[in-house]
């Protein structure tokens, strides 16, 4: 099997190409808001929503290139997330994945609307994408109830809305996975699921695929916290220690480092243990767990 | 039959109880964040869009069951777009129906998550209520791929792009027509077609009446224009004078105000005239395009 970096890179550049062809078939688009949608959407970054699409499907030997749009509507719904997350009015950051942010560069009503847009294509991406895998009207209809609920405000919205009300308090760790579970769990179990949908997966099948998500959703999270504290500007693309700069709770000040990193090992082990289970093609799922538990960016 | 003031008085008190109802249905959702989306969702205003999706599924002879949430999902878009259009980064406006503009209560960053979650939320209601109304899945999803489209890149959001590109300028009368083809164009052009395909429209009946919607809103935005000129602001709700003084390039400035009236006239009877076709229940749409040359608001 490749190696996982190569599994990113290949797919990676399948991801990139795939954005990138959407972005050119939208027809009669400014070309302002065509450059600032295209302009964060083709930045690159870890691509990790569309890959674990990817490879949840291909883990229960589904056809890539009907999970390939679902993997860049959920690419989409992050983009989208990301651009108004920056925006001065949130949490008014500069730089994301090495480069100015979106409104820095096109104005906060660009990236307003590049971001309205994004979330609002991902929906007639998934649509299509639907129609195109022959799924039943029933199938295609609860995927895309369950991204609507997942991405919005009993979801990541929601994730993002709790996030802000809690800066500058105190928050429990129970708080704090509340918050993380909507922020960014929905997002990355919404992948991890819409790779095995359209895969065909097995009710137990998915149902140890969600669990297996969760799980990595919340090691994601506290890697990210931990990184926020130890990791390389450079290799983040954005700067260190913006969570204490903003009184942001997070899990190594309310668990320690230590422990912090104790909690992505355990998590990660639980996740792994998860897929082995029949019918799923186990591997890249657990290189993918184990990443998260190195990665430094 | 039920003078239109009583049809929407009925009607709207019908789609008020039905998005109260998507509210409180939603789980999860943080309180600040669901007061936000409600404040704007509930406050009102004309509900023409919905009433538009009601009116059409009713002149086929459809379920008015089965049209409601799509009535509803698109007064939510409608919602989001003026919410984000409203903010400061945008059009920086105080007033909207006749109350505080939604950031001006809650702040920026609530109000573009609540504008977040309401689109968001839109697709999953229109992903439940084509289950819900039993469409097969290929009908479903043309119709969600056709609202992400109108209301996306391509549509609504195009064109609030445009009108921003365009202010200060003096644009011609075909620029104009193309802006507000997408900003408010494709979404009553949408309504109209919501409430024909879930009543199932034959071909030559969702011709005529897509022709009658692109009247209808061409139509109604110059009657826009004119209120903003002669208006009475109790009953708009919001100041007039406002597009004067942001230089934006309106009908009446390019027509004059005597011929703008004469094109609102000629669009209204030539909806008028689509709609008087074989197995279209002609009369209520009839008199909404009459009201929308009369209306003060």
């Amino acid at each position: 099997m490749e190696t996982l970096q190569a599994y990113f890179e290949n797919k990676g550049a399948l991801i990139q190409q795939a954005l990138r062809s959407l972005m050119e078939e939208m027809s009669e688009v400014p070309d302002r808001l065509r450059e600032s949608m295209s302009y964060s959407l083709l930045a690159g970054g870890k691509r990790l929503r569309p890959l674990l699409v990817l490879a949840t499907s291909e883990a229960l030997g589904g056809d890539e290139k009907q999970a390939l749009p679902f993997a860049c509507a959920v690419e989409m719904i992050h983009t989208y997330s990301l651009i108004h997350d920056d925006l001065p009015a949130m949490d008014n950051d500069d730089y994301r994945r090495g480069r100015l942010t979106n409104h820095k560069v096109f104005g906060d009503a660009m990236a307003i609307l590049a971001g309205d847009a994004l979330l609002t294509k991902a929906f007639g991406i998934m649509a299509s994408a639907a129609k195109e895998a022959g799924m039943s009207a029933d199938s295609a209809l609860s995927l895309i109830e369950e991204a609507s609920i997942r991405a919005g405000a009993e979801g990541m919205v929601g994730g993002q809305v709790k996030d802000i009300l809690g800066e500058n308090q105190q928050l429990t760790l129970e708080e704090l996975q509340s918050i993380h579970r909507s922020k960014t769990g929905d997002l990355l179990t919404l992948s991890v699921r819409m790779g095995a949908l359209v895969a065909n997966a097995q009710p137990d099948q998915l149902s140890a695929l969600t669990k297996y998500a969760e799980r990595l959703g919340l090691a994601f999270q506290i890697q990210d916290d931990i990184l926020d504290i130890v990791g390389d500007k450079d290799k983040l693309g954005k700067p260190v220690g913006s969570d204490e700069e903003k009184h942001k709770s997070t899990y190594p000040a309310l668990l320690g480092l230590e422990e912090s990193r104790r909690w992505v090992k355990r998590l990660a082990a639980e996740a792994k243990e998860l897929v082995l289970h029949e019918g799923i093609w186990a591997e890249r799922l657990i290189q993918i767990a184990d990443f998260l538990v190195t990665r430094e960016q």
